[in-house]
C-alpha cells in the first residue's frame, strides 16, 4: 500500500468523507484516517438517530391536533427498531464502500499529527502505519461531549448525546443537565416514548439560549403541558450513583434532591484535539483548530494544514461541517493546481448558520438575532408575527401556536436573521437561509409570493408588518 | 350613505378585499359590492375547505409510513365538523367587520358596470344603488367551474368544486371528470374519507398536465395503490341522470359505462364575468378582463377600469389574486396622488406562480417547467434529483418517494422553475420561489447551507448534480 496521498484526512464523518470526495473530484489522491464508525457522529450517534425517535413522536403531537384522527400508543420497540436500521445497526460498511469508490484509502485507525504533513496512524489490529501527504493533512475529528466538573457526575457514568441515542429502553425517571438543543430534543423524545417522569436542570434562565428568546419560551409553555418538569436557573451541585446504572440522586442548587433511573448530561461540546498531535505541529492540544475562510489552519508554517467541522469550532452543526469540507477539498484542489487565490471561501458561518430543532414546536433559525443584530452595530429592526394566525397553519390543527421573527437591516434593507417556531416549520428555514444568504432585498421579496394555504404566507406577513 | 368612493371593487374574494385595504392604506376611499358571502370561494368553496378535508387524510398517510404509530378509522363526522368550523359555517360577519373595520363599505348585492366609473348595484334586499368612482373601478369577481358540454352532463347537476368542498356526505362511489388540481385533491379526500370506488376520467394522458410531467406520474402511481382508478385517455361522451341527486350512468369514450353516486366535474374554469356589464364599456361579456401589469384594463378608455384575480386570467390561484390585488390597490393609490409612473408592478406572474397540489404525495412547482423554458427560448437544463436518497426524508417515514427538478437558465445561471413531487414537500416550495423571483445566481445558492437533516437538504443535491 502506498503511504504517500496528495490529502490525508482524519476524521471519517460526514465532513471528513466531504473533504475527500472534493478533493479526488478535483484530481487528487486521499487517504481518510477513522478510529470507529465511518460516517461519524451524525450517523449513529447524533443526527440521525435522534430524529428517528423524535419523528413519531412529532406525528403524534400532530395527530392529536386534528380533529377525526385518533392514534393508538406509540410502540416504543417498532420505534427503536426503526432508531436501529437508520443507523445500519452501527455497521459502516456502506460508508466504507462508499469511501472507497470516490475513489480514496480507507484506514482504520486512530490518526495522529507527527510532524508536518505526517499522520501517524494506530491501526485497529494493532499495527501502525505512516502516511505523508503531498499536499494536505485535513482534521475532521469532530467533537466531544462535555462532561462538567461536578462532584460524582463523571463517576455516575450520565447519559451522554452517544447514549441517549443509542438507547434500548426509556429509563422510568429521566434527568437532563443542559437546556439546549440536544437537552430539549432528548428530553422531548424520551418522554413522548414513555418516560414516566423527565426533569430538566437548566443552569440558565431559559432553554435554546443562543437563540430568540421567545423560542426558547414557547418550548418551555409547550414542555410543561406535555409534563416535562423544567427547572430553569437550577446547578447541579454533587451527583451520587452507588450502583453503576443504578438509581441517581442529583444535588441541586435549590429544593430537595432529584431521583432518577437515568441521567442525561448535554451542556455543551469540546474539540476531540486532545490526542491528535497538534503539539507536533506547534498547536495546542485540546483546542478547536482555528482556521481562515478556506478552512486552512492558521498558525501553521507553509499552509498545508487544514481542519473542517466541529473541530474549528466555527459551527457546531453537521451541514456546515460539510459546507466546510466542499469549500475545504475545492481550495486544495485548486491549491494542488497552482491557484492559489482559487475563489472559493467559506461565506456562510459569517451570516450565522442555519439550524433546526426538532422538538414540539419546532424551532428553527438563520443568520442574527435581534440582540445580535444589534450587538454587532446593524441597524436592525425585528418584526414579528403570530403563525397562529396564519390560515395555513389554522388548517394543520387545532390550536396551532407558533411565532416568527425576521430582522431586517434597516440601512441596506436585507434580511440579517429569521426564526421560526411552531409544529412542522423546520421545512420553512432554507427560504429564510436562501434569503440572508443571498442578501435579497426585501423590496425584492415582496413579490416573492407564498403559496395559500401554507404555513410560508408567514413571509407575506412579516413583510406587510414590516410596513411593505 | 354617500354614493361616491375613490375606488369601487366588485367582488370581495381576498382579491377585492387586499384591494381595499391597500388603497384605503393609500389614503382613498372605497366601496367593495359582493352578492353572495365576503371572503369568496378561497375561504368557503375552495382552498380553505379542500385543505380542512385533505389534512387528516394527509397525516394518515404520513402516519402509516412511521413504524410504531398506528391510527384508528378516521372519523368522518369530526373532520365535516372542522371543516365547517373552517369556513367559519358559511357565515361573512367576520369578513364583513373585517371590512368595514379598513375602513370601506360593504355593499350587499350583485354590481354590475354601467358605463365609465359607475356601478349599478342590484342590492340583496331588492333595491338598486348606483355608485360612482372618482378613481377607479376595480374587478374581482373570480371565476366559476366550467361544465363541458357533454350530452346530460349539466341536467345531471353534477358536483363542482363548490358542493363537493361543502359535502355532508362521502359518496360511496364517485366519478370525478378532469385530472387538474382540483380533481386530483378531491379525489384524493373523498376517497381518503372513506368513498368505497373513486374513479378519475381524464381525457389527457396525464395528471396535473401543466406541471412537470413526472408529478402526475407519481401522483398517479401513488392513487393506483391507493385504490384510485385513475382511467387517462379516457372521454366523458354521454351522462344520465334519471333521479335529481340519484345514481348517476357515464358513458365513456372507451369501455362499459359507469355507475356512480356522485359525479364531481373538476375540468377548469371560466371567468364570472358574463353578467358584469363589461359590453357597457366596450369590453367583451363573458372574457377575461385583460390588464396591464399595473393590472389596469387595456381596452378602456381613461385608464379608470382594473382587474385582479381570476377574473384577469394570469393565474387562476388565490395567492396571486392578492399579490395583484396589493398591486393594485397600491398602484391606484399612488396615480391618484399624481403619481403615475409609480413602480409598483406585477413582476411574480411573469416567472410562472407558485402552486401546491395537497395530494399525497404533495407536488409544488414555480416558475417554468424544462418544456416550457425551452419553448419560451431559454438555454435551460433540468437537474432532477431523487427525494428518497435525501436523509431527512428517509427520516420522515418508510418507503419515501419524490423527486425534484431544478430547471437552470445557462446563460445566466440563475434557476427558471423548480419542482417538488413528495409527502409534505409543500413548505419547500417558498425557497424555490425567493430563489426563482430574486433571479438569486446558482453560485450564490451554493451558500445557502441546508439544515441537516430537513428534506430542503436537496437543495444541496440539485446543485451538487449540476455540478457545483
Amino acid at each position: 500500500m502506498p503511504d504517500e496521498f496528495d490529502v490525508i484526512v482524519i476524521g471519517a464523518g460526514p465532513a471528513g468523507e466531504n473533504v475527500v470526495d472534493r478533493a479526488v473530484r478535483g484530481g487528487l489522491t486521499a487517504a481518510i484516517v477513522e478510529e470507529r464508525l465511518a460516517g461519524g457522529e451524525c450517523a449513529y450517534w447524533a443526527c440521525v438517530p435522534s430524529k428517528a425517535l423524535l419523528r413519531p413522536v412529532d406525528l403524534a403531537g400532530e395527530v392529536s391536533r386534528v380533529p377525526g384522527l385518533s392514534l393508538g400508543e406509540i410502540d416504543v420497540a417498532a420505534v427503536l427498531a426503526r432508531r436501529d436500521e437508520a443507523v445500519s445497526r452501527y455497521d459502516d460498511g456502506g460508508q466504507v464502500r462508499w469511501i472507497e469508490g470516490v475513489p480514496a484509502e480507507f484506514v482504520r485507525g486512530r490518526g495522529r499529527l507527527d510532524g508536518p504533513k505526517r499522520v501517524r496512524v494506530t491501526l485497529s489490529d494493532g499495527g501502525e502505519r505512516v502516511l505523508t501527504a503531498r499536499q494536505a493533512v485535513v482534521l475532521a475529528t469532530g467533537s466531544t461531549a462535555a462532561v462538567p466538573p461536578v462532584p460524582g457526575l463523571a463517576e455516575a457514568k450520565p447519559w451522554t448525546s452517544h447514549e441517549v441515542t443509542a438507547a434500548t429502553a426509556v429509563p422510568e425517571r429521566l434527568a437532563v443537565i443542559g437546556g439546549g438543543v440536544v437537552a430539549c430534543e432528548m428530553a422531548q423524545a424520551m418522554h413522548g416514548l414513555g418516560a414516566r417522569t423527565t426533569t430538566m436542570l437548566v443552569r440558565g434562565g431559559v432553554l435554546l439560549g443562543r437563540m430568540e428568546p421567545f423560542a426558547g419560551e414557547m418550548v418551555a409553555e409547550s414542555f410543561a403541558e406535555a409534563g416535562i418538569d423544567v427547572r430553569t436557573n437550577t446547578g447541579v451541585v454533587r451527583v451520587e450513583r452507588p450502583e453503576p446504572g443504578g438509581k441517581v440522586t442529583v444535588h441541586l442548587s435549590d429544593g430537595p434532591p432529584l431521583e432518577a433511573d437515568e441521567l442525561l448530561v448535554a451542556t455543551g461540546r469540546e474539540p476531540a484535539t486532545g490526542d491528535l498531535g497538534l503539539s507536533s505541529v506547534g498547536l495546542a492540544d485540546g483546542a478547536y483548530v482555528e482556521v481562515d475562510d478556506s478552512m486552512r489552519a492558521t498558525g501553521v508554517p507553509e499552509g498545508w494544514l487544514y481542519a473542517v467541522g466541529d473541530v474549528n469550532g466555527r459551527a457546531l452543526l453537521t451541514h456546515m461541517g460539510k459546507y466546510q469540507a466542499r469549500v475545504c477539498g475545492d481550495v486544495i484542489a485548486a491549491r494542488a493546481g497552482g491557484d492559489e487565490l482559487c475563489a472559493m471561501r467559506d461565506l456562510a458561518d459569517h451570516y450565522g448558520a442555519p439550524q433546526v430543532v426538532f422538538t414540539d414546536p419546532q424551532v428553527c433559525a438563520v443568520g442574527r438575532t435581534e440582540e445580535g443584530a444589534k450587538k454587532a452595530g446593524f441597524h436592525a429592526r425585528a418584526v414579528d408575527y403570530d403563525l397562529g394566525s396564519v390560515t395555513g397553519a389554522y388548517l394543520l390543527g387545532d390550536g396551532y401556536r407558533g411565532r416568527a421573527r425576521a430582522v431586517v437591516d434597516e440601512d441596506r434593507r436585507v434580511l440579517l436573521g429569521v426564526t421560526f417556531v411552531g409544529p412542522g416549520v423546520g421545512e420553512l428555514l432554507h427560504a429564510a437561509t436562501i434569503a440572508v444568504t443571498a442578501e435579497v432585498p426585501i423590496d425584492r421579496l415582496w413579490h416573492a409570493v407564498p403559496s395559500f394555504p401554507t404555513v410560508s404566507e408567514v413571509w407575506l406577513r412579516l413583510l406587510e408588518a414590516y410596513g411593505l
